[in-house]
């Protein structure tokens, strides 16, 4: 039995344009002399379909497309999935048809946790086993959901798994051994939840009885591919290609950026550059998106920047060809103090750094961007959004963050690859690298004096992790600070904690200080901030925040008094 | 038997707080010589707790609070929930100590949808029957979590409800008749999933085994009550308050900015007054919570802002007493239309709108929220939130959206009930209930000559609601247009329809434009919207949402056609 599998960009909530793709790849499936064609879980309707996705008129959009798919069936059996309302909302199906007839019922799986974040979060176990007869041959296959459960049922002949988690940097290829050949059909494209923009990367293999992966699809391309079934357990085992974290995150940012873009109908962007680290790997990233000619990069200098940044800018924009705007914002910043303080409201410094962030992005970006029917970018990453270490409606505004869920380093590790790998010359100065994270909003962060942002990233990148990600409170932090386990728990540089707080109290303060911003004003600037590109399982907006203050435990206190006593 | 209901005002994610208050209630209720003391669901750890609240330390923490209850428990039998570790993460239970020992297993409900939106959703079903002996006599008992499946078991002396849906205001006071006297307790307070803040109105209430209530409590109050088990079937039923629609959102709306405010810490607050009834609204309102003296309102004027409007502001403060500023915005508009000229970027007038919108809110309100200490507040109503009539970083920025959950009717039922009830003299002056909605942001939205915003809220609030609260897609409403059942089915006016859109034609443009506005820019602004506060079942926030794009079903297709072919 030949059998064909379609990697497939699926559009959620788009159920006529999937169809019309679903339809051409089993012309191809046939052509190709396919007995079976498989499609992707849910690639009719997509699965992060929020709430319009359940109205009823919708589920049965989506049950007219799985006729026509029927009508096409001739000489090929079908294997796709879809929403239908005949099975209330809540279930998903996997249907197959084949000679224009459905060959079984329906599989209906339970979705319950459908509308969690309104995402279909994916099924757990194993479908009741279905028969195919193909060329007087009777075959024994089932769907299966979750790999990881051991596959119990002997005496089938193939089973096939759909992959519906979407990308994340430590998503693991392999799965576990399940006694018959398997084959795994994932989508690609991106789907979001309104926050959270996600990246499908297809993941799309052939796997033999023993557990081994015979092929396998290139991530994030559309693909039909074709498997002999009877050919599956006398292939050898792939050699799995090695992937950097750096090019893996590149794969997915470059990937997703395209597509969100192409999505929403956008082909210019606008980038505010200050010749840090952020707004430098994002320009070069877009440019590979969209072209030079379409990226707009504008500096916007107050009398704090420095001649060392704004000429780092001007040499970033120089070495991407970038059009350039240097658009000072002094003069405004000046007004709007003036305008306060003549109507008797002090304005303090504090408060003259956040009129500088939003000046540059409020007015100017935002301007630049609706004249020339852009949109621009915000560039915080993940150790700044975790802190809320960004001004709202100043550089925590744009279209999309697309660097957001990358740490620091890791946003340095995709400057060098982008330098190395992508654009193979410095287009990324070596003087942004090398230049302290500042701000540039007060004398106090004088990147010429070596003064830049209260972020020691070395390791506040490792403790936000282990906030964000891990979910470890104070309590557990300090209890492996307080046993000498905190790097290695962590995973940061060994010798860097006592190097940055060499007594406890300073451990403390910092600790009590970035949690404080973490569960308090961060929360509330996440609320409003732009949509996330997840390159992980954990990005912000998929995971569940409320405005809750700041929590302490009592064991909390216990440990941190036993610790200031000694 | 003498019981005690606690309607006590819970803090989610403060356990320690909590905890405190309880063992108050447990002293007064002993006092009062009471046998049982009851506390509303999940009373020590509150409900919406995102992430942090599913960290082991804080279940452990409250864990360590539930004991110092059972400690306290001497001579009275305590009704209380929390969380707690030893259950692991994905049960509540319901604890029960008396003489400072557990009376009990605790009462273990499978909550595995906890984590959906950071929140606890009310559990169904009812409990294993328990056995209280107080004065050597045996009463049994049940926990029961939804009132609308019929109790019945036969033969329990009473049974407590836990009321945790947070307040709407089409929420009934009156539950099903379970055969047997209940007791039905709920907290106060505010609790919030991140964007979303719900009011918790407490709505305890003791109800006789007729189902009638005889005892109930003042909603948004904390109180300790009584009442005698062997009372209650003989006890007449109340006769229920009848509250208007107006004053039940005034009080919830009140309410909710009064402890928002409270729990982020602010007191004082800044104000775009436009001279349109939304700004109005909000600064009558916030006068109420804060006092003339923290609210502080701006006027800021471009050069499309008549003088009408400008005097409404002025009139508008003077009738408050509040601080008022006049902040004009055209030098500053003007100023970055010629930044972005002098550079060769062309600024449509289009474009200039926003710049304005951006330029109030980014530039000056911030500002000045900043400089007092303060913060300002966004004015939207649900009606631009729902078709993203708004400008991100502009009129759709602040700390907190109050009238967000409210149609632009319910905008105007509030400032009416205001004037009338509240302040009982004309302090949103009659010009503002009278002149037409609109925007001042270009000369085709000029007020003098009855120009204003493209909504025409006595037919868009219904469409919109049908939208947003029914999940009404075009394809049902379209249906409905053409069955001659559509102003009937989404509740407004009776000939209305026809007297706005004459033709078919223009229904269906008006259809389409709105649509895609709700399920297109509307969504990409939600992202960025400020928190909002609830007054229904469904605000935004609460609801899914994908940026999916637009899409029409086929069968709205067919009926448009039709309907245009007539």
């Amino acid at each position: 039995m030949k059998i064909a599998y379609a990697q497939m960009k699926v559009l959620a909530g788009r159920p006529g344009l999937n169809t019309k793709k679903i339809l051409k790849f089993i012309d191809e499936a046939r052509a190709g002399g396919a007995d079976v064609v498989i499609f992707p879980e849910l690639a009719i309707s997509g699965q992060m379909l929020g709430d319009t996705g359940l109205a009823i008129p919708f589920a049965r959009d989506c049950e007219a497309c799985s006729e026509e798919i029927r009508a096409a069936s001739k000489n090929i059996t079908v294997i796709f999935g879809s929403i239908m309302e005949r099975l209330s909302k809540r279930f998903k199906i996997i249907e197959a048809a084949a000679n224009k007839k459905w060959i079984d019922d329906p599989v209906a799986i339970d979705f319950s946790r459908f509308h969690e974040k309104s995402r279909i979060v994916p099924t757990r176990g194993v479908s009741t086993p279905f028969k195919l007869t193909r060329r007087h041959k009777n075959y024994r296959g089932a769907y299966i959901f979750d790999a990881r459960e051991n596959f119990v049922e002997r005496g089938l002949d193939f089973c096939i798994r759909f992959s519906a988690e979407p990308f994340g940097i430590n998503k693991k290829i392999s799965d576990d051994k399940i006694n018959c050949p398997m084959i795994k059909v994932g989508a690609i494209g991106i789907q979001n939840t309104g926050k959270t923009i996600y990246t499908f990367d297809g993941c799309s293999a052939v796997y033999n009885s023993r557990g081994e992966i015979v092929q396998l699809t290139e991530p994030f391309e559309e693909s039909l591919n074709f498997i002999e079934l009877e050919e599956i357990d006398k292939m050898p085992p792939l050699k799995l290609p090695e992937v950097s974290e750096a090019e893996k995150i590149y794969r997915a940012v470059n990937y997703g950026v395209k597509e969100f873009l192409s999505q929403i109908g956008m082909s210019k962007v606008v980038i505010g550059v200050s010749g840090g680290i952020d707004s430098a790997v994002a320009a070069a990233l877009y440019v590979q998106v969209l072209g030079t000619e379409n990226v707009y990069l504008v500096n916007m200098p107050s009398k704090f920047n420095s001649l060392t940044t704004k000429n780092l800018s001007e040499q970033l924009a120089k070495n991407l060809g970038c059009k350039y705007f240097v658009v000072p914002i002094q003069e405004s910043v000046d007004w709007t103090v003036k305008q306060l303080e003549e109507r008797g409201i002090e304005v303090s410094s504090f408060v003259k750094e956040n009129v500088q962030a939003r000046d540059r992005s409020s007015r100017i970006l935002a301007a630049i961007a609706a004249s020339v029917g852009g949109v621009f970018t915000c560039n915080a990453n993940k150790a700044e959004s975790t802190v809320g270490y960004a001004t709202l409606y100043g550089d925590e505004a744009g279209f999309l963050s697309a660097l957001a869920d990358l740490w620091k380093y890791q946003v340095y590790d995709l400057a060098r690859y982008m330098n190395g790998e992508i654009y193979k010359r410095e287009v990324i100065p070596q003087g942004i690298i090398d230049i302290v994270p500042s701000a540039e909003l007060s004398t106090a962060q004088n990147v010429d004096e070596g003064k830049g942002d209260p972020l020691k990233y070395p390791y506040h990148d490792y403790l936000f992790r282990a906030f964000v990600e891990y979910n470890l409170s104070p309590e557990s932090i300090l209890r492996d600070y307080k046993n000498g386990e905190l790097e290695k728990e962590i995973g940061c540089e060994a010798g860097i904690v006592e190097k940055y707080f060499p007594t406890a109290q300073e451990f403390i303060d910092d600790l009590e200080r970035w949690w404080k911003a973490f569960t308090g004003m961060g929360v509330a600037k996440r609320i409003q901030s732009p949509p996330i590109l997840a390159v992980t399982q954990m990005p912000f907006g998929a995971r569940a925040e409320s405005q809750n203050g700041v929590h302490f435990t009592k064991k909390y206190f216990e440990l941190k008094n036993k610790l200031l006593a000694r």
